[in-house]
C-alpha cells in the first residue's frame, strides 16, 4: 500500500471478564482510533485471561509482529500479583516503590476518607527498568518499556484511566520514537440502499482508486458507512478528497452525512447551524432518542425537553391524543404519531419534533401489526412527515433501527426547510 | 483447576473496522457468554484485519491452542473474495453453489423489491468440504468445518445473524462433539466500597475457596461485581452456593443484587414483584434513565411515561418547580430535584419517581458547583430521599455514574417500603 515502513501495533487486553463476556471491550476500539489518527496501524487485537501462560504467549507473539505493544488491564489491586511481576520478569527488572505514584494513591484515599490498604501501597511498586506513567486518575501507575527498538506500554483497564495515560504519555512517546506517515480518513454515511447496491453503484470509481487509497464498507442495520483511507508518505500529494468527492456525488441521493459522525451528531450540527430546537415524544423508544441527543455536549442549545409517553394515558393526558383515535386506530398508527409530534412541539416550544410509536417485541405483536411495526412522525411549524417501518430484528435492534429512521426523517425535513442545504445533490 | 480436560475456544474476528476502532466488537462478549454457559472456556479472542496473512496466521495459531475456532466477519458481499476462498483453500475444498442458501438470498431480495446482484449470488457459494449453516436472517451462509478433532465455524459479523446461527447450529454441534463439564457462575453486585476494600473484607473466605472455584472482581465506576466460577466434573458435588452465600452475608450492607443482572433489571424485577410503577424527571441524564428501563421487555408493566426537563422552562411549566426556587437555588439543587420527583410522580400517576439535575460537563461548571455535581431525588407517596454526588469523570461516565446512583437510591427506597425484602441483612 505504501513504500514507507508501516509502524504497527498490537493491543493486548488482559482479563477473564472479557473472555467470559461479562464486560464489553471498548478500550480496544478507542485505542485503535487514536493510534490510527497518528499514523500507527493496529494489525491485531488480542484478549487473553488472567493466566501467566496466556499473557506471556500473547506478549511473545506481539513482539514478533508489531513495533508497539499496548497492554491494558491486569493492574487492579486484586490482580496485582500477576501482570506486573510478569512484566518485571520479562524485562529483567526488580520491583521498587515509586514515591510519586504512592503520593497520588494516598491523595485518592484521603479525598474519599478511607484508610489506605497494603494492596493499594503495593500498586505503587513498579519495575526499575520501566518509565513510570503517572496516573492522576487512579491507583495503578502506567508503565513504559523499550527493548530492541520496540515500545511496550502497560496501562490500567479502567477506560477513564487508560485514556488519560494514553493522551498524556503514550501517543507522545510513540511520535517521538517513530517516523510516522500520515493516515487520512474520509467517512460518509448512506441510508436507503444495501451494501452490495452501494458497491455496485460506485464500482468504477473503486476500480480507479490508487494503491495508496483503500475503500471499506461498514454496514449496519439501516445505514451503510463508507470509509476511504489514504496512507501518505512524507511530501506526497493527497488524492483522497478527489475520490471522496466523486463517491459523494454518485451517492448524493442516499447520502446522510459526509462527516465521520453519528446521526444524532448530524442532527445536532444541523440544529446548531440553523439555530433551531427539537423535542421528542416517544412511545416504544422510551427516551432513547432524547438520551442520544442529550448525550452530546452542548445539547441545551437545541433540546429543552421531551416526553416519554409509553402508556396511552400519557399520550392522551399530556399529548392530547384523542381517546377515540387511540381506541379506533390503536396506539401504533399514523394518526397517533402525527398528534404526538404536533403536540409535543407546541408543549416544548420547539421548532422540530420527532414522535414514535411501535411494537419492538418480543411480545405485543398481532397479525395486523406484527412485532417490528413502527410509525414515525417528524413535524415542524409547517408540515408533518410520517413513515411506516417494518423491522425484523430483536427488541434492541428494532429500537436502534427506529432511532436511525427517525433521525434520518428529521434530517431530511430540516434540510428541506432551510435555505442552505448541508449537502449538494 | 479440574482434572477433566478443558474444552477451549478461540474467537477470531475479521474486520479492519474493528482494528481502526470505528466499530465496537460486541460479538466477542456475547459468544464468550454463551460458550461459557455450555462449559466451553474461551481462552483467547483475536481481531485481525481483512488481510490474507493476518487471517491465516491467526487461524494457524488458534488451531494449535484451541479445540474450537469461531470466526466471525469477513463474509459480507463486498469482502467475499477474501475469507471464504481462504477457508476453502485452508480446508482443501472447492467452491460450489448452495441452492438452499440461494433460495434464502432470493427471498430477501424479493421481499425488499430489489434486483439480485451477482455479488449476492456469489454469497451462496460454499466450500464443498463444509457443513452449511443456513442463515435465515441474512445473505451470508455460515460454515462448519472439522479437522483433526477440532471444530471450526465461520459466521457473518452482523450480530443479529451471528446470534441466530450460533443458537441454531453452533452450540448444538459443540455439545454433540465434546463431553463438556458443567461450568457454574454466581454473580453479585455491590455499591459503596472500592474493589480493594471488598477484597479485604472477604479475604478469609477467598483463602478457603477450593481449587474448583475461582473468584473474580469486575470493578466499574460505582459498583464492584464479584463472580464465582466453579468447574464441575461429571458427578462431582457443587460447593459454589455454599461460598456464594458466605460472601453475600459478609457483604450484605453493600449488596445490590445477588443475580447476574444490571441495576435497571434489578429495579424492574422489584417493581414487578411489588406491582409498582416508576417514572423519571430527568435534567442532565436527558432520558437515559427512562431509556434503560424501557429497553427491557415487558416495561409497560412498570413505567407509563417520563419527562425530560433539560431546560428550566420545562422544569417550571411541566413540573411546577417555582421560578423563585430555580432563581435562588439554581437548577442543580436539592429543592429542585425534590420538586421534580414529587411532581412527576403525580403527573404520571406512578408509585415511585426518580429525578436528577446536575452538571455532567465538559462545560457548565462553576467554582461553587463544579462539573460532576449531581443532585438525585427518589420519591414515593410517603417520602423523598435525596443524594448529592460529586463525580470526576467525563460527560458519558458521569452520566453512567449518575444513573447507577439513582437506580441504587430507588432500590433502597423500594426495599425499605415493601414488606418482603429481596435480600437478607
Amino acid at each position: 500500500m505504501s513504500y514507507m515502513q508501516r509502524i504497527t501495533a498490537t493491543i493486548l487486553t488482559i482479563g477473564d471478564e472479557l473472555l467470559i463476556g461479562q464486560v464489553i471491550d471498548t478500550n480496544g476500539a478507542w485505542l485503535g482510533q487514536v493510534l490510527n489518527n497518528i499514523g500507527v496501524w493496529v494489525d491485531k487485537r488480542v484478549v487473553v485471561g488472567d493466566t501467566k501462560d496466556g499473557i506471556l504467549g500473547a506478549l511473545h507473539e506481539a513482539t514478533t509482529s508489531s513495533d508497539i505493544i499496548i497492554i491494558t488491564g491486569g493492574l487492579g489491586p486484586t490482580q496485582d500479583d500477576l501482570t506486573k511481576p510478569l512484566l518485571n520478569e520479562y524485562f529483567g527488572g526488580k520491583l521498587i516503590l515509586h514515591e510519586p505514584s504512592l503520593e497520588i494513591i494516598k491523595g485518592i484515599f484521603e479525598r474519599t476518607h478511607r484508610p489506605i490498604l497494603p494492596v493499594n501501597i503495593k500498586q505503587a511498586e513498579v519495575p526499575d527498568v520501566c518509565t513510570v506513567l503517572l496516573n492522576s486518575r487512579g491507583t495503578a501507575p502506567g508503565m513504559q518499556f523499550e527493548r530492541d527498538g520496540k515500545l511496550y506500554f502497560s496501562l490500567p483497564g479502567v477506560p477513564f484511566e487508560m485514556k488519560g495515560l494514553t493522551e498524556t504519555y503514550v501517543l507522545k512517546a510513540i511520535q517521538q520514537k517513530f517516523a510516522l506517515g500520515e493516515v487520512l480518513h474520509r467517512t460518509m454515511t448512506t441510508m436507503g440502499l444495501g451494501e452490495s447496491f452501494v458497491a455496485q453503484r460506485i464500482a468504477d470509481i473503486e476500480d480507479r482508486l490508487p494503491d495508496s487509497i483503500k475503500l471499506a464498507y461498514l454496514p449496519g442495520h439501516q445505514a451503510v458507512r463508507l470509509r476511504l483511507t489514504e496512507v501518505l508518505e512524507p511530501g506526497a500529494s493527497s488524492f483522497i478528497d478527489h475520490y471522496f468527492h466523486q463517491i459523494k456525488e454518485r451517492l448524493s441521493e442516499i447520502l446522510v452525512t459526509d462527516q465521520d459522525i453519528s446521526l444524532p451528531e448530524c442532527i445536532a450540527s444541523l440544529l446548531l447551524k440553523y439555530n433551531k430546537r427539537v423535542t421528542t415524544a416517544e412511545s416504544c423508544t422510551g427516551g432513547y432518542l432524547a438520551a442520544q441527543l442529550t448525550a452530546l455536549s452542548g445539547a441545551s442549545a437545541y433540546i429543552h425537553g421531551s416526553v416519554v409517553s409509553y402508556d396511552n394515558a400519557v399520550k392522551e393526558n399530556l399529548l392530547q391524543v384523542p381517546k377515540e383515535v387511540l381506541d379506533t386506530k390503536g396506539a401504533v398508527s399514523e394518526e397517533v404519531v402525527i398528534q404526538m409530534a404536533k403536540q409535543v412541539r407546541i408543549l416544548m416550544g420547539a421548532d422540530y419534533s420527532m414522535a414514535v410509536s411501535g411494537i419492538l417485541g418480543p411480545d405485543g405483536g398481532t397479525d395486523y401489526k406484527p412485532v417490528g411495526t413502527v410509525w414515525i412522525a417528524v413535524a415542524s411549524a409547517h408540515e408533518v412527515v410520517t413513515k411506516l417501518c417494518h423491522f425484523r430484528y430483536d427488541r434492541l435492534h428494532n429500537r436502534e433501527a427506529t432511532s436511525l429512521q427517525a433521525f434520518n426523517l428529521l434530517r431530511k425535513l430540516i434540510e428541506a426547510e432551510n435555505p442552505l442545504p448541508e449537502f449538494p445533490g
